[in-house]
Parts: structure tokens; sequence; C-alpha cells
């Protein structure tokens, strides 16, 4: 059982953008303890739906972000309340509490506890909507980095992520080599290819189009963009999967009986009638503002244009870190290829990097749900740094 | 120059669905002659987005159903008014115009001159909008058997289309075997994967949950549902492309010079700009209302469940139709897996079928943009029963 604390930053950050935020507060859950050398500490990164709450049991049930595949393929009571990675970390797992001092934090412009979209901009007293400076990755690495000063967590073991979480770990690396021995980059990329662009935007454009999106400034008015949220969900979770998932757990079965009913508006296939379901539990539980932010921000993502003058291996040069790289066959939205870019950019420096690439048929989504196959690669993983930390 | 003609079928037409629609219009052009025999007819079948205007250069230009990579691959000025598949229907092009009389025609439930959503239903005096019935892919093909009758036409040499027209092909050589002497299905498939089920259901959605959809009824209020279309045609051009022909074509090129300027609104990458503009462009010129029927037909399309009682092989026993099926490697929308399927169902019974798989980047649009590959095969395919069908 958890709960999730929260922290407000001593001073101002300033943002890529020019722009500042004076005051942010981090949402944030830990599991495990601190070792008194501090020197044990993971930080985990969330993608794009997640929240603080990776692992554990939420003191605040219902708040599950396992959805999808993930929440159907446990018992739907026992999945109440588990943090998303929930089978990830803890004792005995891959980010073994035992042995390290996990932290969680819900990253800059979420709307679960950090400072986003949704919160109070103290210049107006009135919530931030569409004047909340556009965020970028560095800047939700900036935000975690200060958090873990105000822990007095000075060096990291590991950051950890899949999808926009592992893009966070490779920000980690490049922004600050010195303060991270390792990073696990799961279903990730160095920079998201031009159709992953394109869902993106779709997803975005479908909350913008949304008339009750008002411009951004929807808090407040009694209506939220929740149509055009539950498109971007319904888009998103599409891509997450693979045709072949779908097809194994749909196939073209239909809602009800044998035949169909001439219909247009309702849900006919049992897959039409899931995504409305995932679009209208998604709606319920995130701030559409925090979606258009955030999506932005992984679209910017670019390590090359940002660090490289467009070269990946110029832009890695400086990585200290020891890097894990996990990407999965079915996955088309981050696929192996760019995994394997990064890789062999590392290699050409000569950096300790390694890679994975599991043939599993969960698409994207494989990052949440592989956790069988990922757990030994990235115990013997940390395994390794943790023998040179310690060895005398 | 051509110019769409317009027929009234003289009957009523009984629909799958069990309802009846009194007076049908059906739009259609033809090129070529007919032969003294009456035996050279091809009928040409579009896809979702496509019209009667089929070839040549249309005496009302502007109205170039062409767009997507499609149009930009030609000289703007010379697309304008060109037939979606021109480059395959003309004199010594695929389907050859010196040999054969091409019928197109705009399909069932189509908002280019057939009679559809938008059209005036007789028993109101006002557009039928949502009060349209349900049709399918079998209706669209009685429609147009009853067209061709019209016209005094009995036999097809051959009928030919893409995606959605390689359905009706297929669903002709089903419900007609002795009128049908051959079909050519391209990119097309017996039964959407549930992956392209949800593709449909998510563009079906952004049309229905944009307000001014108004329950299907916003013919004549000033308000048509643009936003919702806009967002489907997104999907579905992403859909239509392969990850690799946005990568070689947009690559992640920035709009407006070398660096982002954190905006959420604005479109930064270039591909965003080129989806915003393909959504702007296709909403003027297609109907919402059919875009859901013919959107829901497609989906519907299932020769196993409607003839077969779950067995493709079952549903292509009564096949007399030679068969040509043409895919494309990179068609994940329509994949080279289900052509394969038929062809072997219909191999089991002896029938005649060849299958041509072409390696090629542009994903579904193939069957609109590789056209020299396609001609030779097509040629051969139709000169075969050419020479029988002449034969002394």
């Amino acid at each position: 059982m958890v709960e999730t604390k929260y922290a407000d930053l001593p001073g101002p950050v300033r943002l890529d953008s020019g722009r500042e935020l004076a005051t942010i507060r981090v949402a944030y859950e830990t599991y495990g303890a601190l070792s008194p050398e501090r020197d044990n500490v993971i930080l985990v990164c969330h993608a794009l739906s997640g929240d603080a709450h990776a692992a554990g049991r939420s003191a605040k049930p219902g708040e599950s972000t396992r959805d999808g595949f993930g929440a159907e393929d446990r018992d739907g009571t026992a999945a109440k309340g588990l943090g998303w990675w929930d089978g990830m970390i803890g004792p005995g797992k891959a980010f073994d509490t035992d042995r390290f001092f996990v932290v969680s934090t819900n990253l800059l412009g979420g709307c679960a506890g950090t400072t986003g979209p949704s919160s109070i901009d103290p210049g107006t007293g009135k919530p931030y909507g569409s004047d909340f400076p556009v965020v970028t990755v560095a800047d939700m690495v900036r935000v975690e980095r200060a958090l873990l000063e105000l822990l007095g967590i000075e060096r990291l073991a590991a950051v950890a992520g899949g999808s926009l979480g592992g893009m966070q770990a490779l920000q980690w690396a490049v922004l600050f080599p010195d303060l991270v021995d390792a990073i696990v980059v799961i279903a990730s990329t160095h920079a998201l290819h031009p159709q992953g662009l394109s869902w993106n935007a779709i997803a975005r454009d479908a909350i913008m189009r949304d008339p009750d999106w008002q411009g951004g400034h929807y808090y407040g008015t009694g209506r939220r963009p929740d149509a055009g949220m539950g498109l971007a969900r319904m888009v998103g979770h599409v891509t997450y999967l693979s045709a072949a998932s779908m097809g194994d757990k749909f196939a073209r079965r239909l809602q009800d009986g044998d035949d169909i009913r001439y219909t247009i508006t309702d849900a006919e296939f049992q897959v039409e009638s899931y995504l409305r379901h995932q679009a209208s539990t998604f709606v319920r539980r995130f701030d559409a503002n925090t979606y258009l932010y955030i999506s932005r921000a992984l679209t910017y993502f670019d390590l090359a244009r940002e660090h490289g003058g467009g070269s990946l291996t110029e832009a890695l040069q400086g990585i200290k870190a020891r890097t894990l790289l996990i990407a999965f066959s079915s996955d088309w939205l981050y696929p192996p290829a760019a995994s394997q870019e990064i890789h062999d950019a590392l290699r050409e420096h000569g950096k300790p990097a390694e890679l994975h690439v599991f043939d599993a048929p969960y698409g994207h989504d494989c990052f949440l749900l592989e956790e069988a196959r990922q757990t030994p690669v990235i115990r013997a993983f940390l395994q390794m740094t943790d023998t040179e930390d310690k060895a005398p």
C-alpha cells in the first residue's frame, strides 16, 4: 500500500522555451529503502498516460493507470489500484526494491499531482490552460533532478522507462552524464518517426477540434473535450497494439449475436466496443491539455537535432552511463530499428551498450505487458552496476 | 474530356437490411466503345472516397478525387480534373479503351451523383441524412447490375477495383457467377482485419462525435461536421500510406525554419501541415454521412460470414470468373496475406486464379500509384480473356 507524496521545488525552473515556471509541485512515490550511502537510487519515468503511481497498491484505489490489455489480462479487481509497472518494481522483481530505492514522479505538464496545464497559475489565480508554457523532455528531466536534489539524492544508479519514459532516461544520460550510472531504455527512440508524429498530431487535433476544448480554457466551464480526447485515446490505443494481437483478441467477432444489425451508430464488432470503452475510461482520469503538452513534448524529442547538430552519434558522445536497450519485434510505433540506431551510435564511441529485441506480439504495449522476459535481462544489467559500484 | 451521366433505375431495389429504396439515381461515366456484341464491357468500381470519374479530364475540373501522394506526384494543374484511375484506363493502358468499353459508377450511398444520404428522400422531400438505409457491398453491386441492365449490358468481360472496389469485384463474382468472366481484385480483402475495423470505427466516431453532425441531419443547417470528417480523413490517409514512404517524403523536417517554435496549436512538422491540408481539401468535396455509410459497408463485408457459413473456401466455391489478385508488400491496411487467402481458397476449388504481390513502398495507396507495374499484368490477364472469348 503506497501513498503519493508531493514536494514543492524551492526555486523557479527555466524551460527550453525561454519561459520560466516560478512554482512547481511534483508528485512522487518511492519504493524500497534509501541506502545510507544514497547510492541505490533508480528513477523510473512514465509514458504519456502514466503517473507517479508506478508500483504497489494505491491508498486511493480506482485510480490505476493500468488499462487496455494490461488491465484485462489480470483479474479486474486485482488490477484495481495497482501501479502501472507493478510487475516490474518490487521485492525480487526487475527493479528489486530489496536492493534499490525506486523513485517515480509524475512528469512536468502532468495531471496527476505535478504542475501542469490544469494547475493554478500563481500569476492569475486561475488554471493555466493553454497559457501553460510548452515543455520538453529535457524540461521534465530538469524537474526530476530538482526533486531528487530536494530529497537529498545526488547520483542515480539508474534511470529507467519505456516509451516517453525511455526518452527521459536518454535525456538524463545526455544532460547529466556525471550523475547517471546506467539507463534502461525500453520500447523507445531518439526521435519519433514521421508516422508516429502523424498519429500524435491527429490525436492532438482531435482534442483541439472539439469545441468543448475552448481554446484550452475549459476548466470551470462545466464542459471538457471528452469527445476529442476519447478519439485521441482510441488512435493512441490502436498504435500501442499490433494488428496481430488485435486479431488474436477480437477477430471479427460481433458484439451482439451472430449477425450484423445494420447500424451506423452502435458498436457492431467487439473491437469497436472495446475502443469506446478505452475512450470513456481514459477521459475520466486524464486531462486533455496534459495530453496535448505531453504529446507535443514527445514529438519534439530529437537527440540528434537538440544535441548533435543533426547527428545522433554526435549527440550521444558525452554519455557515460551504461545503456540497456530493450525493443519488441511487433512494436511499430517505437520500432526496434530506433533502438538499434542508438545502440550502434553508442558502440561507435566504444560505450557500453546492450540491445535486446524480444519477439513478442503486443506491439508497443509490450513494455507494460512482457514483464517476465524483461525481468532477467534488467536484473542482470543492474546487478553488473551494483557489483561494479560495490567493488572495493 | 468526359462528362458524368446520370440514370434513374426503373424499379425499387431491395437491400440486404430488408429495407427498400424506391428511387435510385446512378452517376456513371463510360470510356471507349461498346462492341456490337456487347461483350467488351469492364466495370470499374471505386474505393471509399472515389466517384464515377475514373478516367479522362472532367468537364467540370477541380473536382478530381486525386489527392495525397497521387495529386502531388503530378504537376498540380495537370492533375486537376483527372479521374482517380486515369493512369490505368485509356488507350493502350491497363484497361485499354481501344479494346474495352469501361463503365464506372458512383456507388450506392455515395455523394457524387448516386443516391446516398445527402439525396432527397422522396417520402419526406428532405435529405435522408441518417434515415438513409444501411447499405452493404452486395447492395452496391445490385445497383451496379441494375444500371448495366438499363444500359443494355448483360455480361461483363471483367469487374475491377482496388480496396473497396476489389470487394465489389469479389462480390460480383460470388453473387452473379454467370455474368462475370473475370475479376481484377487489387489491394483488397475478403474481410477487413480487426485493426482495419478499428481505424474505420475511429474515423466514423470522429464524425459522429462532432456536434455539427447533429445526429446525421446537418443538411440545410449551415453547419457540417467538417472538423470530425477532417480527422477521419487524416486517420484514413495515414493508414493508406506506409511508415517508410512517410519517412522518405517528410522525414522530421520542420515546417518553418530550423528550430521548433514551442507551439501546441500550429503545425510544426511538415507532415503535420500535410495532414491538415489533406483534411481541409477532403471536406470540401465529400459528404460526411456518405463516409459513415461507405465505411460501415466495407467493415461489414465478409465473404465467409455472408456466403460460406464462416468458411472462405465455401464462400468462393460458386465463383466462375477467372481471378487476378494484386497486392502490395507495404500495404498494412489490406495486407498481401488476405489476397493470398483468397488465392488459396480459389485454387482449392481448382479455379483459375493468379496472385501478384509487388514490392512497393506506398502502402495501400499503391493501387492508385503503382500504375506502371500493374499495367502489364492486367493487360496480359485481360488479353487471355479476350483471346478465349474471341476464339472461334
